[in-house]
């Protein structure tokens, strides 16, 4: 540790993302990464790029990728706030928003990134116990608290609220900002995106991570109201003020408008995740009601660590959080079929040892 | 503005970067780009990626960068840290090392985001005054300052200190952390790169925006001591994980390794730079000895802002800071010949009118 950490550098416990491995060594199902490559259109605007055009700055406020999602999404650009992946996204609205005068609460079982947010930034927070069936129940969240996100569908459960649940809440608590953290809403909810035009407490945020198979090119946006925005670019103005590279902003904009291949592979996913979720529940595993691209699944008598490791041995990569409730089970990305058909005949084997 | 705004979002004035606008209409010497594309190695990456790489998360540290960078510097690879944009690299610095427990000093004048990073993170700063030929004296910096912070060669003046006096300051302030900043290092200086393996007490920030033609990939480093790089790997693992995309790791690390297009451009824009100087000098502009891309300079008789639009009327784009001493100077990117002979003879008849 050098003396020039600071207290906070000292003190952080930072996020530890899936483990990266090389391809072809091991089938990787541990973060969550789509199986499918992105969109044609994709591609062809990487093809045809202008070098030159490189030499010169961005856009900074991404403006190609902004007009795509006011687009898909009917709102106004301004309701729009782009950044580097959802992550970068998340960080911001923490940092705009809360303070060490606020509380932000969000449930105990979810991305495990937003307690290290409140850190990172000293911003003190609640986590509030999911019901034992992994539900939300908001009636849990306190009433003075500035700040309430969650993930939906949630991570790593894969379980959803329901829009008309969240626009109560919204109603109830004309101060609280609730952020929905929407990083896998496309594998089976409804975007709360329609709600921001009537509540200016409710900020979107997704990603093109998962749906649009863009991890590689960090892609994160916020749909809000037009002052949280404004919030939102005055502190990534302090920050970085280029966050997108013209690349991602041509590229990511390519993506949202390819809804033809969008749905393909949505539908893709959903249908392997349906048919696998039956199949292990056939098999005797418990398996939640996951609208994501992840199940998660415990398996009968054997720990989730040791799950974890008897894959790993043969060949198949996957997440295990070794927290309460939740340490025997597994986070499986849907992958192909021939992959998941992999991980049920593995799984088998372990349960037959 | 939103009730939901923190103090501190509330409070930040940002950095106003220059004015971005279409190409063609004006000449663009306003934000310090690069007028020749980035090498053709760059180029042969992007058109030869394989956008299905994309599906995956890029890796979390930005390996194929950091290894280009070590390589080039003859550095280790746990001394090199990548981010989004020097930009980024800066931030994360100050949010690391320095908070409100301690002082940082900087010149007053020199890159205006440095006070926008202390406000948003509450740390304290000083400004300390250039003398009047605008050269920094160490002299002048408190001995207790947590850290110390400036552009090398500074920016908007382009005037560099030499490593050796740099070294000295090093020595006598161990308990100074020395952040060298050097975005325009390649025209014309010496790296303190060099001295990071016998001073853990600096950090050296660089970017591939001006001398690599990168601006539109974000990619920017720091190289350090092995501590100060894990604390900020910590941070950066505290805030996005992936802060570089898979294309920009790849192409940047093709473009530091293009040794011999980097010599051929920045040789190009040193003997641009040099006449032009001479030129300008010869008209009886006062004229700053510029190691940078872009020349500090002042018409007799006109006001800064007044020079900047009538530039501006004539198609050329320049920057001023409306800053005390400086407000006469105009800070003009080094463009093409032909852009800058365009400059010349703008400026000829403006002298004239």
């Amino acid at each position: 540790m050098s003396r020039f950490w600071n207290a906070n550098t000292r003190g952080i416990t930072p996020y530890v993302p899936g483990e990266q491995q090389k391809e072809g060594i091991f089938i990787k199902l541990n973060t969550n990464e789509n199986p499918y490559p992105p969109s044609p259109k994709v591609a062809d605007i990487i093809r045809n790029m202008d070098p030159a055009l490189l030499r010169l700055y961005p856009k900074p406020d991404g403006d190609p990728l902004k007009k795509a999602v006011s687009e898909y999404y009917g709102v106004s650009e301004n309701e729009v706030f782009v950044g580097n992946g959802s992550d970068e996204v998340l960080a911001l609205i923490f940092k705009a928003f809360f303070d060490n005068s606020t509380t932000v609460a969000f449930p105990d079982i979810t991305y495990s990134f937003y307690p290290v947010y409140c850190r990172l930034f000293g911003i003190p927070y609640l986590q509030i116990p999911l019901k034992d069936d992994f539900s939300i129940d908001f009636a849990d969240y306190p009433s003075n608290a500035r700040g309430v996100i969650f993930a939906n569908p949630n991570a790593p459960t894969g379980l959803f609220v329901d829009t008309r649940v969240i626009e109560d809440f919204l109603k109830s608590r004309p101060d609280t900002l609730v952020v929905v953290d929407e990083a896998y809403v496309d594998f089976g909810c409804t975007s709360c995106a329609g709600l921001v035009s009537m509540y200016d407490n409710l900020l979107v945020v997704q990603t093109l991570s998962k749906s649009r198979s863009l991890a590689g090119l960090r892609i994160g946006y916020a749909i809000g109201n037009v002052s949280l925005i404004e919030g939102l670019k005055r502190l990534k103005d302090s920050f970085n003020s280029y966050p997108v590279d013209t690349i991602a902003q041509l590229a990511g904009a390519a993506a949202i408008k390819d809804k033809d291949y969008f749905e393909t592979v949505r539908n893709m996913i959903i249908e392997t995740r349906e048919r696998t979720k039956e199949i292990f529940r056939n098999m005797g595993l418990t398996v939640t009601d996951s609208k994501a691209n992840f199940l998660f699944a415990r398996i009968p008598g054997i720990p989730g660590h040791s799950a974890l490791e008897k894959l790993r041995q043969k060949g198949i990569l996957v997440r295990n959080f070794n927290a309460g409730r939740i340490s025997d089970y597994l986070r499986i990305t849907v992958g192909t079929d021939d992959e998941m058909a992999k991980v049920v005949e593995s799984i088998k084997a372990i349960m037959a040892e």
